[in-house]
């Protein structure tokens, strides 16, 4: 039995984080801007994600889209990556009827918006089918807008930029469909009967399908309502049943490197530096001075110098009184107290307890102290503890004082 | 012009390291022995690794086969996997001109054996055909002894192990050819003329061909003076060239997920992160005393419940006097020096001072106190800044205290 959409059963995960203020980190960068005819604008696109694979290959029990990265569920840094998009209006999750609960405390935990809950089916395309079915009109319980382009995601790419969410679905809109691939990076070969090479393909001929997709609403919803019982067994292309099924043929744009499936432990541990990489880009100095010439100054220049390619911004310890929500849209997770009077850690204490209180994955606190007779040396190899500390967020390191 | 393969210019690299001790970590697990018949024994083995890529994939200028993780090149790790197999007699590296004097100072540096030299050509096929030729006999400059089965190797899988290497060269013993392979993670495509979707491959009908790939000499030799230029500009697969020339057909054996390739940087990452957890899995406590009630004894027990999977060994400190070579093959890489008595730090900086002076990628000295009022749950905080620091390996931590 094929089990159906559920209606809206995260209803409740849509509302979690209402703040009007979090819209405001997104540009109006509608899709239509990226030099489609005004006629071809997408009124409404809306995302499909599966994620009800069991996480076999990876040779752990936990799914991989709920393994931990950070201490955060995988698939909730994909989610953040398509909701930073704001012409992305509805965003339709298919997970197992167990793991359902699970899905629903990770939205309201991490504070998802426009999360819908759909039952995934025991294959990819039956979670998908399932997803779109949640979408479409005809459907008796359905209360989301039919969007006209939906984009096809996984729960387990999380580095999807806008860049090519938009391509996809500018192009889903001129063509009916479009895909994201890249060069192969090993040979591909058949296989005979008998466990020995049959031929090998040609590499320069054929490439990788990886994700997002997207498609006009209409093409791939129809395309699944007609495919067989086979397809929906044993195929692994959405663009093919769109071939197939509609005569639709796809447009294949080229996508970045950063979209790779995390599939393998390797995978895993290849998401984790490059989030930690990606959350050491902002750090924020806060000072309990506003004086030009502090330590605190300083040591954001010369962190400047030992860290590549970070922003690194300050603001005055009075001015964070609570409102960690500016941080939150600022994606800033690492922040560093200079205390220049070092008896007066009561306010610093206070932005600690503010923090603590957030749901980030956060720098554990730790105390680095300067040698203020040998100032410059000391800022040098602060900063190069702070980069490390930073960067690797050890929780066994909270509490310790180190010395510079 | 075809530039041959250089007379051994590596000779001086294959005797830095001649201790005879190096062998004894090596059991005699001969190929042989993995119930292939008497008969097939390969009497001879020897290994080619082409490394003249110039990882542009990878996005930075460093090849990434020299690319440093943990402060070593990653073909140094891949060198150290295939020689740890004692019954690979030779390694031939094809590496650019220009890199030459780079590779011949890693050899050098981390006391590579049984590595010759070979120049690579500008494709992956002419470098591993130099060298091949290298081990030829029918080349006037030859003077290494010609295999009866060779393996070929990527120099950027730094994970393979003795077992598919085993097998690899087992089968090619028996059918010419083997090659390792893994499922394909995203479907294969193959695009029109016009850059859409002309059709999917079925996933399940085809394989990743992958590395290692053995050969018997003659048969991969034979292969590559018969092929064309165009086979040998825009060819990628070996085993496709022993069917084509030789018809022989190349068993494919299922390999490990471990055997990815590095490619990109988040793969680099990965490395990093596969080479840490490995190194991090053997630790050896040394302890200034041989009380098996000593704090040293106690926090062994706690970090081996705090460190998963990990084989702790311990060793009086006046045992291990100057000779490094035994942790080298027991590969360890991580030392807790345990003082009970606070005072006398003679012996345990003795010790650093020869540690320093090897050539291990080493953890940073970091002291830890453990507070003795409060034992049970000094050990255990202790054992988890321990853990922390010899899973992440931080030199920026060097020098500091810490506290339990």
């Amino acid at each position: 039995m094929e089990p159906g959409p559920l209606s809206r059963p995260a209803e409740q995960g849509r509302c979690v984080s209402g703040s009007p203020s979090a819209g405001a980190a997104c540009p109006a960068s509608l899709p239509s801007t990226a030099g489609a005819e005004p006629g071809s604008r997408p009124a409404a696109v809306a995302a499909v994600l599966p994620a009800g694979g069991c996480g076999e290959r990876m040779g752990v029990r936990t799914p991989k889209q709920f393994c931990r990265v950070l201490e955060r569920p995988l698939i909730s840094y994909t989610l953040q990556a398509l909701e930073r998009v704001c012409w992305i209006k509805d965003i339709v999750v298919a997970v197992t009827r167990e793991n359902m609960e699970a899905m629903r405390n990770i939205i309201q935990r991490y504070g998802h918006k426009r999360i819908s809950l759909a039952e995934a089916g025991a294959t990819r395309h039956r979670s998908i089918f399932n997803g779109l079915k949640a979408l479409a009109e005809d459907q008796p319980d359905c209360k989301l807008t039919k969007p006209e382009v939906v984009i096809i995601h996984d729960a387990v790419r999380p580095f999807v930029d806008e860049d090519i969410l938009l391509r996809v679905v500018t192009a889903a809109n001129e063509h009916g469909a479009a895909g994201a691939i890249r060069p192969l990076v090993s040979t591909v070969i058949s296989p005979s009967a008998d466990g020995c090479l049959d031929h090998s393909l040609d590499r320069a001929k054929h490439r990788a399908s990886e994700m997002p997709q997207a498609f006009l609403f209409d093409v791939i919803y129809e395309a699944y309502q007609q495919c067989s019982d086979y397809d929906l067994e044993f195929g692994t292309e959405c663009l093919q049943l769109a071939l197939k099924y509609c005569h639709t043929k796809a447009k294949l744009l080229e996508g970045s490197p950063d979209l790779w499936k995390v599939t393998y432990k390797q995978d895993l541990y290849a998401a984790e530096s490059m989030i930690k990489e990606k959350i050491s880009q902002e750090i924020c100095v806060i000072e309990n001075t506003k004086d030009e010439e502090s330590v605190g100054y300083l040591l954001k220049e010369v962190l400047r110098n030992e860290l590549n390619f970070v922003n690194i911004t300050s603001t005055p310890l009075e001015h964070t009184g609570g409102n960690i929500q500016n941080f939150l849209i600022a994606q800033c997770y690492s922040f560093i107290c200079v205390n220049v009077v070092s008896s007066n850690f009561q306010e610093t204490q206070k932005f600690l307890g503010t923090l603590e209180e957030s749901s980030l994955p956060l720098l554990y606190p730790v105390v680095v102290v300067l040698d203020e007779q040998k100032l410059q040396e000391s800022l040098r190899q602060g900063a190069s503890i702070i980069g490390a500390l930073v960067k690797e967020r050890s929780s066994a390191l909270a509490g310790q004082l180190l010395v510079a």
